[in-house]
């Protein structure tokens, strides 16, 4: 068995620990220089935590780890292929690489069904099944601008 | 001025401060029965913490605010449309409409181009930015076998 399979299969043990602690059946390791630099698993009905997806505990548990907002270096092993918002998360870190599990579509299959998320992302705003309307536009602004004018500004 | 203006201009004014806090230049309320119920604002940089955007924070802290996972009932106010992390955030949260102040467009003119991320979603796997590798998917399921036979589990 190389690392490969290793971190995976610590990943999926984490999996199958969250579902006999009542949380979601998803695990989630990420790797940095060949070893485990953090962990996560599904918290979001333990903690009441809609965003507490393996991919985000863990993500936020690598920062920390690092002490720092990119994970540029590292690799995540997620048990399932991750959801709109954790692959969104994914790409706000710059991890380089993705191995999983379980696909979307086996997920779905068991009741957790993000395809429709998939497809509302690509949906006119006005056609969304969430109601977005926009308003003060004029007064938002002003954050943008304040923000082009600060000379210290981190950015991410 | 009414009340969903209200609501926008706190948001607004919490998108201005972060700016003065060396963070991004966002914020976000969450509004049950005409109140403000939670607050956020971007804090990756300061809490390195990739996601701590807005309404990920305020979220987080709608729900330890009422006790539950689930925000049905809720508005969100953002100072700018939310970024597919968010946004899918959103829609796990089942919140049930989105008011926001800037656009994607104006944000990708600052330099928060969320842009990419929502062209990245509709890649096939195959071809996206951040490689993606299916391993152990023979172990993977078994999670998922367990959840299957779980009687008591809680849904989300």
């Amino acid at each position: 068995m190389n690392n490969k399979n290793s971190f995976m299969l610590r990943a999926i043990e984490l999996s199958i620990e969250s579902v006999d602690n009542n949380g979601g059946p998803f695990g989630c390791v990420i790797v940095k220089n060949n070893k485990i630099i953090a962990e996560g698993n599904n918290q979001v009905t333990n903690l009441n935590d809609p965003t507490a997806h393996a991919e985000i505990v863990a993500i936020r548990n690598a920062c920390k780890s690092i002490n720092d907002f990119n994970l540029k270096g590292t690799e995540i092993y997620t048990s399932c292929e991750p959801c709109p918002m954790c692959l969104s998360a994914i790409y706000w870190s710059h991890i380089d690489k993705i191995y999983y599990g379980n696909t979307r579509l086996e997920a779905a299959n068991i009741g957790f069904d993000d395809n429709h998320i998939y497809e509302e992302l690509n949906k006119d705003l006005s056609t969304r099944l969430i109601p977005m309307e926009q308003i003060n536009k004029n007064d938002a602004i002003i954050a943008f601008e304040n923000w082009e004018l600060k000379i210290d500004k981190k950015e991410y």
